[in-house]
């Protein structure tokens, strides 16, 4: 079953297009859980265990879990083991914006997909097509490339013009017309840029887009949905993170969490 | 001390632009090193003992190490440890090629300059300056931005006319214009391209570069240099992995590996 496939049938079956960063920061976790063996997967578990039927998936960002070391990667893994064994149908998509240079990308393409067993990854455009070849011939997997970043200074380098072309366009047309041999790649554009998210819809095709910016950040969701829905009325991942996992601080935040991830994807459905 | 103080200082002492890439690629090493308790480690620690009075600084690449998963993390720090406490003046690069937005930059500052107590880190730009802070504002820190990549397929973006010059001089003329406050900036430059190096050098003063390539990958060493040299007749961090660590697969590699790297220093000082 491919990364497509598997997302598709999540967002049918919870009827959702909202995904959960697990950007589980170590600093902000309720003091209950800090002091457990593992608070990282104590807190995921607890998140999981509240959201799982309203997600179309999770995506835990590398960098939280690398701010803890080894330490901290065996909680990403036991994390992933964690949704794999209690919800093999959920995607995992591994936030961790790699790309290396050809051979070196083997690397991280075990580190995402066969020590974690993750479903997708986010990456760099950079170094271009042939250097993320590695990532790319993993079929079954998501190849899910930075586009149009969703941070204020994103427009530094993505707003250059090309041939009239901003060089966000010029990643999101090569990208859709040259790096999709094997259908697995899927494109970042930030909720915070709604007009963006239109442009690259109308070249994108039915492509799903991984949207975060959401809450926290600023989105619209209205304006978010309208600009970014495919011609089935999906083609979205919109990613909460803050928003949703640290909606309370308090012994209460697996039910606040619930309750702000319900909102949301109810929110999300209003404009499809 | 800065970052390029501490690679001056590494410079001037051992008399040499030669970093040693530390991309210890677990199907690589010898066989007798493979059933030690922390292969990688071992194996560094060997290549460590017989280079350190021959290099500017070691580069491990981050890669090699998350493909173990949190062993391998585990063995990155141990290594990085390992050459702070053997020897301290030589500076750490930790190749790990990251970028996300601004908050959750921290958790890989945290990685690469409190876990790992590495001296730099190698960037991608494609997020701009602002979302990159966290990293620019460690000023003792080396901030190393990829500009233009070693591999063959590197030109897809970077070679993007923007106003009539390529996308990798308009990230150099930032870097070098408005990102180095903290003059804790560096470029990434490979050696496969000394014509665009040339182009670099000339708007980028006496920044130091880092110039992965040389040896495995191709690059011919006095282009490369005489292309590269700042006006002190320094400025360049050279890198090779492959062609120093694995010169030998066998039980001499260690002994191989010193004389590769005496050789390459030499070659290079020959230029200079």
């Amino acid at each position: 079953m491919t990364f497509q496939q598997k997302l598709d049938a999540m967002v049918t079956k919870n009827n959702s297009l909202l995904c959960v960063g697990l950007d589980s920061d170590w600093e902000k976790l309720p003091k209950t859980i800090k002091s457990t063996e593992y608070p990282q997967f104590e807190f995921n578990k607890a998140i999981i265990d509240v959201t799982h039927d309203l997600v179309c998936g999770y995506k835990p960002n590398s960098a939280f879990y690398e701010y803890l070391g080894s330490e901290g990667i065996r909680q990403l893994k036991l994390t992933c083991d964690y949704i794999r064994e209690q919800h093999p149908e959920i995607p995992i998509i591994l936030d961790a914006k790699r790309a290396d240079i050809g051979s070196t990308n083997k690397g991280y393409v075990s580190f995402a997909f066969d020590y974690l067993k993750a479903d997708a990854i986010t990456l760099h455009p950079y170094l271009g097509k042939e250097a993320l070849q590695p990532f790319l011939n993993e079929k079954d997997k998501g190849c899910i490339i930075l586009c149009r970043t969703s941070n204020r200074g994103a427009k530094e380098f993505q707003d250059q013009l090309i041939d009239g072309d901003p060089l966000y366009m010029v990643v999101a047309r090569k990208v859709v017309n040259e790096w999709n041999e094997n259908s697995n790649c899927m494109l970042v554009v930030g909720a915070t840029y709604p007009d963006e998210l239109a442009h690259i819809r109308a070249v994108a095709g039915d492509m799903t887009l991984l949207v975060p910016g959401i809450g926290a950040q600023g989105g619209d969701v209205e304006k978010t949905v309208k600009a970014g829905l495919n011609s089935k009325k999906m083609g979205m991942i919109i990613n909460s993170s803050r928003g949703i996992i640290f909606a309370s601080s308090g012994a209460n935040f697996a039910e606040r969490a619930r309750a702000e991830a319900l909102k949301l994807r109810d929110e999300i459905n209003q404009y499809r």
